[in-house]
């Protein structure tokens, strides 16, 4: 993070409002503190400068509508502010915003055993779910690296996904239910827990990815899910990307996988030289896959081992190695997992894009051949959820370059890359959102007449437009 | 199906309408007489009579562009019109609208095995998609009684369940993308296949369960899943409604169900009475359940076992029978999906309601106490999808009164059903839609200030009103 410019000066609230805050959600809940204003003024994206006028920290439903009552009155906008995990900017506030931040509504409000579904505040952190419905013996099974501190309003914000969406879905998926306040203050209760409810439209579906910029979703009914038992990790070695595709349809043939994702011999070097984890196999190879399934029944794994076989034989597979245990599994998993905590070293330039399944491996040729034929220096370091055609493209930063430089550079790329996501019909933002930093870019994805649809529902919830403004479009 | 009524008379269109609609879609394709009128103006609610002035087929999005582009310059409503199968008067056209019907659009576009999607258009019947699917060693999941009629548009807009939702989800769940002509006469192109997008609100969503008014969806992404394998199917006698519960939960606990159905002793006696089929076991009960998973591993058939005899140990089951091959499954299913067939003849009132799983026991005794109340003589055939709170109603009308006399007397009923689906915070449809027989009871489920959000939403995209008015408020 760097420090604030001296250019930026937080703006000065009217004394009333501050009042007014203060009345709604009590005084010593209302911040104007500068270390407080740069903490909740920004999330893990690092290009903006945090500058919110002040953040507050509300404990329930109705102090969240109080709040955004007052907005309107005074016509100020308000940032929603979950874990600040956020990596397209949908959780900063450069500009004078009322940070809404979460932090306080954490908790669990009633468990329902026969329903196997939750009613918690959209403050509670990942993790705190995922460790609640394991003490309940049932899984919560969006899971991704920011799960210790990115909240479940967030997570609905950006739709978010991570490594199991292959079997379990987007959160979007585990969602049966929320309390939202809208822009124009109005609380709703949406859906109210129900399976079927075929009663209108659905607009808890419309809150899931709006980014804040629709209202504050305030309570959150979930999901949970039967525990998966005995998960076995298989990592398997593949001498060219085409064969990853044939590998998916094998093994997906036969098993209900949980994740399958793939990974680069750069990636996997670099993890290997920052963790000292030793390789999976003797047999270094272009790509990597890492499949995972419940193996709960001696029969799956003979139908994984046949599998694996099969694909020996086929020659897709040069190497490979199956976990035989928790451990094993955990090891193997962190050549995966570790990608990203390792590159961060080498500055990369990042992008979550996705195109369908069919479309990957022609994508990802035409990326590497733009890259190649724009920066043959560059090194690209590929990973992703190939089972969802998720693609993580990380560029990394050459040492003789400074970072400007370096992003300087990339941006010529963008465009490259971007116009390769639309020549596939892909999107520029799989799980990440579109924030700040991608609104640009969001044409290549959305077409001008829909995105005026998003201008005029944003209407619809939001009038004076006080909620996150700037975001997405 | 009553004649129509004499006072109702076909509108006269005025005759450059019907030259253009003949320009836009081909002069065979649109179809003034009173027969086709009357076919396709209604669907199996019964209780309207059907007064379209013109039933158009168009063949591709573009026609039905077209059409909608029309009916917005001459100001004349449209009604979208499927497979005809709703349960709501979704699908009735009672006021001169353009019946515009999909049943031209019944290809398959594309099928892209790597993603397990295929692309087909909107008039294909949900059968016909089952089939497809089967062909390609694939696996389309919703199911319902309607499926040999219904088309994928229809099932859209209602957001279609069925007898898999346990394990499967809602039609919603399978769509991965559409096109749709807007009530504005826009062509949007929504997600376009993607698992992940994360790039502004997600319009889908807004058109699945929006009974057509919102938009005519021409063109969808369906996913496909893995065959199941093996099914087994188990009928249970249950002593008590408290112990449905409790089977639910232990058998969820240790298998992955792909559905668990109950339904009530008087309905097992009309289907075994009008099939012949044999009880599936000695003992009369007044609960029955069925459930059904895979049982491609012995391991998994022994677990079963094993918490069959546990719950018979726990006095939850009376007696009960395992599936030991597909024709024994074929017909203990018979016993659950026969009931709608035969109660026909008993001119059921029919509800399709929906509480938390929770909240089932109640639900089911406050609404027997009701009946009970009123009319004593009445009896009701209960049964549903327990396991997504789905509860169909059906109270069968004793042979001493008329149908008008049994609607009326109905009809009181219906306010304490619906306040008592209130009272439970549950849904008016589950999966039926609100169409024209639900709308003046919406409020039980959504409230006013919800209501007027989707009022707001529908002027977005249909901003002169020409799209299916009258359905859903």
């Amino acid at each position: 993070m760097n420090a604030p410019q001296n250019s930026l000066t937080t703006p000065v609230l009217p004394p009333e409002l501050i009042t007014r805050l203060q009345q709604a959600v009590g005084e010593a809940r209302v911040h104007l503190d500068s270390d407080t204003l740069k903490t909740w003024g920004k999330d893990w994206t690092k290009h903006f400068e945090p500058n919110p006028s002040v953040v507050v920290f509300p404990a329930n439903t109705l102090e969240v509508q109080a709040v955004v009552k007052l907005a309107n009155e005074f016509g100020i906008a308000i940032t929603p502010s979950g874990g600040r995990t956020g990596l397209s900017a949908g959780a900063v506030a450069a500009n004078g915003e009322i940070v809404v931040s979460l932090d306080r509504m954490n908790k669990v409000i009633d468990f329902l055993p026969a329903d196997r579904m939750v009613r918690i505040q959209a403050g509670v952190v990942t993790e705190q779910l995922q460790q609640f419905a394991e003490e309940q013996g049932l899984y919560y099974p969006v899971d991704f690296a920011s799960a210790g501190s990115s909240q479940i309003g967030g997570n609905i914000g950006t739709n978010a996904g991570g490594i199991k969406v292959i079997k379990y879905g987007m959160t979007r998926q585990w969602v049966l239910g929320m309390t939202v306040v809208t822009g124009k203050g109005d609380i709703l209760r949406l859906n109210k827990g129900m399976i079927k409810n075929a009663t209108g439209y659905d607009l808890r579906h419309l809150m899931i990815g709006a980014e804040g910029t629709l209202g504050i979703v305030c309570e959150v009914d979930i999901k949970l899910e039967r525990q998966p038992q005995d998960l076995r990790v298989l990592v398997l070695g593949v001498p060219e990307f085409a064969a990853v595709m044939h590998i998916l349809q094998a093994f997906q043939n036969r098993l209900d996988l949980t994740a399958f994702e793939f990974f680069n011999e750069l990636a996997i070097q670099k993890v290997i030289a920052h963790t000292g984890i030793p390789r999976p196999f003797e047999s270094a190879c272009p790509f990597y896959v890492l499949l995972e399934f419940e193996g709960k029944f001696e029969a799956v794994v003979d139908d994984a081992m046949q599998t694996f076989e099969h694909c020996m034989e086929q020659g897709w597979v040069i190497d490979g190695v199956m976990s035989q245990n928790q451990s094993q599994a955990a090891t193997l998993w962190r050549l995966r997992e570790d990608i990203s905590e390792t590159i961060a070293a080498f500055t990369p330039y990042k992008n979550d894009i996705s195109v369908l399944i069919t479309h990957v491996p022609a994508f990802i040729a035409d990326i590497d051949a733009i890259v190649t034929e724009f920066y043959p220096d560059f090194e690209i370091c590929w990973f992703g959820h190939i089972g969802d055609g998720n693609l993580h493209l990380n560029i990394l930063k050459p040492a003789n370059l400074t970072k400007d430089e370096f992003f300087e550079k990339c941006k010529v790329v963008n465009k490259h890359v971007f116009e390769t996501v639309q020549k596939y019909d892909g999107s520029i933002s799989a799980e990440h959102g579109v924030g700040m930093t991608k609104k640009d870019y969001l044409h290549y994805t959305r077409d001008e007449v829909e995105i005026e649809y998003l201008r005029e529902i944003k209407k619809v919830f939001d009038p004076k437009g006080i909620m996150n403004p700037g975001k997405i479009f």
